[in-house]
């Protein structure tokens, strides 16, 4: 098997090679490399690695982890689907790991989701590679659409109660759904009571595009609200949502409504929104 | 200058790097060595990098840097001198970094800081070489000890409000410090309402050592629980703390004595004590 640059095979050993900005590299020992394919858009991976176990690796980037994907997953899902008091119709844009997809369909209220992947490749791989990740996702509300999530929002209008921007970095495919104008769709496809999640980085690593996306979000919802968790594999450790909603807000919220899993209960639900000093400055500033 | 065997000089680059058990490298790029010095017990570096500004690096492991070592510095400070309601006589045990120390002394009722290092070197290291992370700390208050804190507890009784373990990981100089015996120790230093915090580990790399941790101090204190932070620049990110305490618990805290700093403030104190469920299921398991 022919390997992609940012593996190295030194002394029989595989090692994965992720680079942040010449200035860190974050190196994996791996097992096996379990599926590869060049798809039109990206190298696609799955990857057996000794202390991650299978992960996902988009262009050479670890994307999620059988260790601690659920953590990522459950933290973009079930917020905005207890926030919401009712969310029937579910738009995944990205995601195509499934995580998403598999958490949202614990919600008995939701009757749809659709979820737009431009990636057919990433689903196929975690479906069959990822079960870890993807839970073999198979429920009838759930309809795929190998489709670019920025022209998708551009057709529809007042369909979805909650969109779920699960997007890789905001470089490659996944540049465009962090500009204003793919927002603005996102509002537009929302409907009235509607609300959007998306990740927005690292409050460490990528303190600019947090505040944009913030910043971007709050020039078109009434109301937005910034959380974070704790992602491992994805350097910073910290990492931050950010919710813009059209009428629901956290006090509003009702915790019973949460359907407890791995990492999400009602004390880590309550708490996500409680930001570090530093944090709540950077969007301060951002005013 | 020599270079220590875990920094390579390539193309005129200079990289340091961290092996987790041979199968997760972190690679850090530098811009100089700032200092270094083989000690009685390890070799003692500061490092410029790229990403993290200046680091504490032990033994070629990376202790604290400017960008984050505050996180984990107030955090296992703050959180005990906020929830012992008068804490006059605190003792920190390694915390060489000065991190600590400097941010007890912001609470004005400590009247007495007895800091026992066992490595003089990273002390004088942090002072000069560090003032990001130990603000070049100077205060009446604080007495240094370069000795073993192992054998520092065994000859005190009855002396302080608040024990701090800032210990290393629990190989090499610091590994006695996670042994029964020494909380024993720290358990007859401590008045009677006394309490104690130790940095536990990661609960996703080091589920062992925080479950061992947490299961031999609740094997001596009535009450025993564990907190968490995220320390970007730890493998694992989430990182845990296991307070013990002889009578004071979380429900009689005043979060008005906090002081407020760059990561922690209220709304963090209370969040800080909500556990994800898979870590809440593993401290229910070493039941």
């Amino acid at each position: 098997m022919k390997l992609p640059p940012f593996i190295e095979n030194r002394r029989d050993e595989l090692w994965l090679t992720e680079n942040e900005r010449n200035n860190l590299q974050i190196r994996y020992r791996l097992k096996e490399i379990v599926f590869q394919h060049q798809s039109s858009y990206q190298h696609v991976m799955i990857a057996d690695s000794h202390d991650f176990g299978r992960m996902l690796v988009l262009d050479g980037v670890v994307q999620t982890t059988s260790v601690d994907g659920f953590i990522y997953n459950e933290m973009i899902t079930h917020v905005p689907l207890t926030l919401h008091p009712n969310p029937r119709n579910v738009l995944i844009i990205g995601g195509g790991d499934c995580g998403a997809a598999r958490e949202a369909v614990k919600y008995p209220e939701v009757e749809r989701i659709d979820m737009v992947e431009i990636d057919e490749w990433v689903v196929k791989a975690c479906l069959e590679h990822l079960p870890e990740v993807s839970g073999r996702l198979s429920d009838p509300r759930v309809r795929f659409l190998f489709r670019d999530g920025v022209e998708f929002v551009k057709e529809q209008t007042d369909a979805y109660d909650v969109v779920i921007i699960d997007s890789s970095d905001p470089i490659g495919p996944a540049e465009q759904l962090f500009h204003s104008e793919f927002y603005r769709n996102v509002h537009r496809v929302l409907k009235d009571d509607g609300l959007m999640v998306c990740q927005s980085q690292s409050p460490i690593f990528h303190a600019d595009v947090m505040r944009q996306t913030y910043s971007r979000i709050r020039a078109l919802f009434p109301i937005t609200r910034l959380y974070t968790a704790v992602v491992p594999t994805y350097p910073g450790g910290l990492w931050s949502f950010t919710l813009g909603s059209k009428r629901h807000d956290i006090p509003q919220m009702d915790p019973a409504r949460l359907q407890e899993a791995r990492y999400i209960n009602r004390g880590i639900l309550n708490r996500c929104f409680a930001l570090p000093t530093f944090v709540r400055q950077m969007l301060e500033e951002t005013t």
